[in-house]
């Protein structure tokens, strides 16, 4: 329960601005049991990261490595069901690795390591499934480009996710996965998902349908 | 002297872990001189943000209006100088405008337009920077492109310049000038600026130079 409302302050708020008073507040726990499971704020944050990172992957390696779609799809899958999650809670929770990143600087040294090792997590993870539409090997530079393509997915996805709380909307998600899906597509030789029936996608306006499945954040 | 020492707080630690003592100490201002010049913290936070979007719209304006030189190379220039502002700060200063973003849920609520304001404004410049490629004049279509790309644009250059605090470089900004610029000129049917003396842009590593001139923040 702890952990779970720290994420939840964590994702609205960052962590130099939630005390643990907000977390003793949100959930009727007392300061001594508080103490007795994490010896400080920096410990508790630390749990969060690790709880967060875990929940996370799992969701990324169910969307990314569907063998049953094509791999483009498989990240739109995935955007689309962040989207969902976001929208249910009305766009004011973020992504609790972004808006960490935001406060880099003033954050405990040890959650600087945590942090870039699970970004790199998650770029692994993507362009592992890019990989998968190279045929039967991938190439070096197709290893390269994709390799590329994931680091340039994350950037563009958390300033979409950054825009989406700020516009409490879901509209930069939208542009963000048309236009970067096309790119993609592009570059690997594939089709692009949005494109099969919209061969003017990129020009057009084009709201993502969102799938019924609810996450708790949005990457 | 308040109001540089703020926007450097500011787009180092965000607007709720900066509290006014903070600026006091930076400044050797005493707290009766602060209250003397503003009612409180909100309306200091209102004097920061309007004093960096003046900063920043005239450098854009600058850089997107440089009839000597092609749009996507203003843009690109833009970039340019924008990086060469964070390495001169080692990375730690972000975006003030994307800071605040990023606590936009515990912002009191007159920041919120001032914000979104600024923000259109910037998708402005871009969009007319992008016009610029269209002769003799846009049609619906490519004003409607034109829009959508600059909205692109302002998404992924917040994530690169989180990521570049993050890691404390500036990959991810090469990263994405390279890939945006491509995307950007094949729409547009124009060549991208950084593809002339490149063709192989997008598969290679690409550092953008850097010019001279330095800058205080990143956009």
């Amino acid at each position: 329960m702890l952990v779970r409302a720290g994420v939840v302050l964590l994702t609205e708020k960052g962590f130099s601005a939630t005390c643990v008073d907000d977390v003793l507040n949100a959930t009727g726990i007392s300061k001594g049991s508080f103490y007795y499971c994490f010896s400080s704020k920096e410990d508790f944050g630390r749990a969060l990261i690790e709880s967060y990172a875990t929940y996370f992957n799992e969701k990324l390696d169910r969307w990314l490595t569907d063998q049953a779609v094509a791999p483009l799809q498989r990240l739109l899958n995935f955007m689309r069901e962040a989207k969902t999650g976001m929208q249910h809670h009305a766009f004011r929770r973020g992504c609790l690795i972004g808006n960490l990143g935001q406060e880099i600087d003033i954050l405990p040294d040890s959650f600087n390591v945590m942090l870039r090792t699970i970004l790199h997590g998650w770029e692994h993870r993507v362009t592992d499934c890019l990989l998968a539409t190279c045929y039967p090997v991938p190439t070096a530079a197709q290893e390269t480009l994709c390799g590329r393509l994931s680091r340039y997915f994350w950037i563009g996805w958390e300033g979409a996710v950054l825009r989406a709380r700020m516009e409490h909307g879901p509209e930069s998600l939208d542009l963000f996965a048309t236009f970067y899906l096309a790119q993609a597509a592009a570059e690997l030789g594939v089709p692009s998902p949005l494109s099969v029936n919209t061969p003017t996608t990129l020009r057009g306006s084009h709201a993502l349908p969102v799938r019924a499945k609810t996450g708790q954040a949005a990457g």
